[in-house]
């Protein structure tokens, strides 16, 4: 038996009691540690995506904790391994996978969203999704290895080098990982976000930020490059008026790339794109090599994960942290922790 | 003096003899032989660009000739040389120059357009923007070099590989240019174009050409490719309906190459490039080595040439021509021809 948080129906959340079977051929049943809760938790909750999420579902694809049992046919991985997650699971066999994409499988299984997710005492996951953490790496910093993985192949996907000048339009958890990432790779930065809470939490983390309300973002972009405009932006605010920041502000072969979901058609100036000669990139999820790039950043303390946890919440509790979170709270990130032991609950 | 085609006002073009002036320094004057009407030279008849033609101005920038007289400081050149002209002139000091990107310099002058073009009997242009031409290619061929510029240029701009799949948007002389480089560098091709008579046009150059108004374009590209989706689509319509059909064939990392001049935002369904990885790239214009590879091409018969000049008109019949094509009359391209000597015109 395992404690689970599931999403019953819009803006319901309950923690139940659920069956904890024992992992089966390939598979790995893992005690998770700590689970964040991520923007796509919060469309679940909202009620935005009950055509895709077969209720009652239990949430959670940002974790960290340790193997449990080892099913069988299960070779290399023993029980007390420390790992996270890549919740992905592709058919192999659709032209995506046969061209070398899974993680854009035709038939993608998400884990968390399309299939059972973490926020629970025990979670069984095929082992072929385990990636290892460094013994030293706590186990809190590490569930934010998902999200930092989020970050590493969106920058991949931009081409960032070094010495190039990047504007995040976003200050949002994933932005501000594409923004220390890109920092990592050398790039010099400028996140833009409304939100003076999200702007002083960036700041803190020693991010320069702009507020485009207050001030004219490609006016000071022409005078930080000397005219020339940027060389890279990531649309993160999921905004009509990001994409439009987005486009204006880079220069000649400029790279935008597409982070953020935008579930309508958006006007783009395309006139831009053919007269600049720029590049538009789309980006979804990650790769394992991105994934391994991530846990590295995150265990090294290029990405202070420590300081991005807003707080961190016992499982019993995330039905209300979600709650919190509907109003907007000023948090970067919420931990539910799985480890909290309750009565009755354990298997 | 010289015999020239100009635009005055919108919709009046005139011929007058005007000055032709010695080749200064690094200069040489040309007799254009052959000079295409593009689409840009329409725009400018209908007077959509005012605020950018200074009028009385000389039309014309695809063009084939000899050089008539060299002027100092010129190296390598001699009069009677076939030639065409890249016809561009940038600053060589702004971001865009200083990356390496001098045709999208941010202060070009493009030759035809910003300054006087070809249509006339004698024509001074910069040697640096000459592009020699062999002996064997008959100039009116040679007319089509720089439209062919074009194709090679966005076809290299979306890396077009052999064996990909890739579709056209748009069966104009561009169009058409596009899906035959496309072509040669082994791609399978299908066009789309909602006129039957370019359609068959473009059938008659080998091409398979899909009708939007009449067939599931999505749909065909789904069974052409065993629902994969297009590895590549070129946008050449200029049409909002041309940017939905360009997204909506693009497999998983699929390249959608804008080529038309979308003066307007359009609603594009950014979602999709989220999802599926899609690149958007922007192409306009040339380089030295595309216009290279295009005479190579035109040349070597990949590109017939001959078969796609529907027409060629004196120099003093250019102005009937240009409002013959203002009811989008059934022709690929009409070349006026500069050569046909008219009395008292001569230098």
């Amino acid at each position: 038996m395992t404690l689970a948080v599931r999403y019953t129906a819009a803006r319901t959340l309950d923690t139940a009691v659920v069956d904890a079977p024992a992992p089966g051929p390939g598979e790995v049943e893992l005690a998770p540690a700590y689970v964040g809760i991520c923007g796509t938790d919060l469309h679940i909750f909202h009620g935005d995506m009950d055509a895709r999420v077969a209720a009652p579902a239990v949430l959670g694809h940002e974790m960290s904790g340790r193997i449990v049992r080892v099913g069988p046919e299960v070779e290399g991985w023993q029980p007390g391994d420390a790992v996270t997650v890549m919740p992905l699971r592709w058919d192999g066999s659709c032209p995506a996978c046969r061209a070398g994409h899974q993680h854009i499988c035709q038939h993608l299984d998400f884990i968390g969203i399309d299939s059972p997710g973490a926020m629970q005492q025990r979670w069984r996951v095929p082992a072929s999704t385990l990636i290892p953490l460094p013994d030293a790496l706590p186990l809190d910093r590490a569930a934010l290895v998902e999200p930092t993985a989020v970050a590493v192949h969106d920058v991949g996907r931009a081409r960032v080098r070094e010495g190039e000048k990047v504007v995040v339009v976003g200050g949002g958890p994933v932005g501000v990982l594409i923004a220390l990432v890109a920092q990592a790779a050398g790039a010099e930065v400028r996140v833009v976000e409304l939100s003076a809470h999200r702007r002083s939490l960036a700041q803190e983390l020693g991010l320069v930020t702009w507020d485009p309300a207050g001030v004219d973002v490609p006016g000071l972009v022409g005078e930080w490059t000397g005219e020339a405009g940027a060389d890279v932006a990531f649309e993160v605010s999921g905004a009509a008026g990001g994409v439009d920041t987005a486009v204006e502000v880079l220069g000649v072969r400029g790279r935008l790339c597409l982070v953020a979901i935008h579930s309508r058609p958006r006007e783009v100036n395309l006139h831009r794109f053919f007269w600049r000669e720029l590049t538009l990139v789309g980006a979804r999820l990650y790769e394992r090599s991105d994934f391994e790039k991530a846990v590295a950043l995150v265990a090294e303390g290029t990405i202070p994960a420590e300081r991005l946890i807003s707080r961190v919440v016992p499982l019993t509790q995330a039905p209300t942290a979600f709650e919190a979170l509907e109003g907007g709270g000023e948090v970067m990130k919420i931990l539910v922790d799985c480890t909290t032991d309750i009565e009755g609950a354990r298997a």
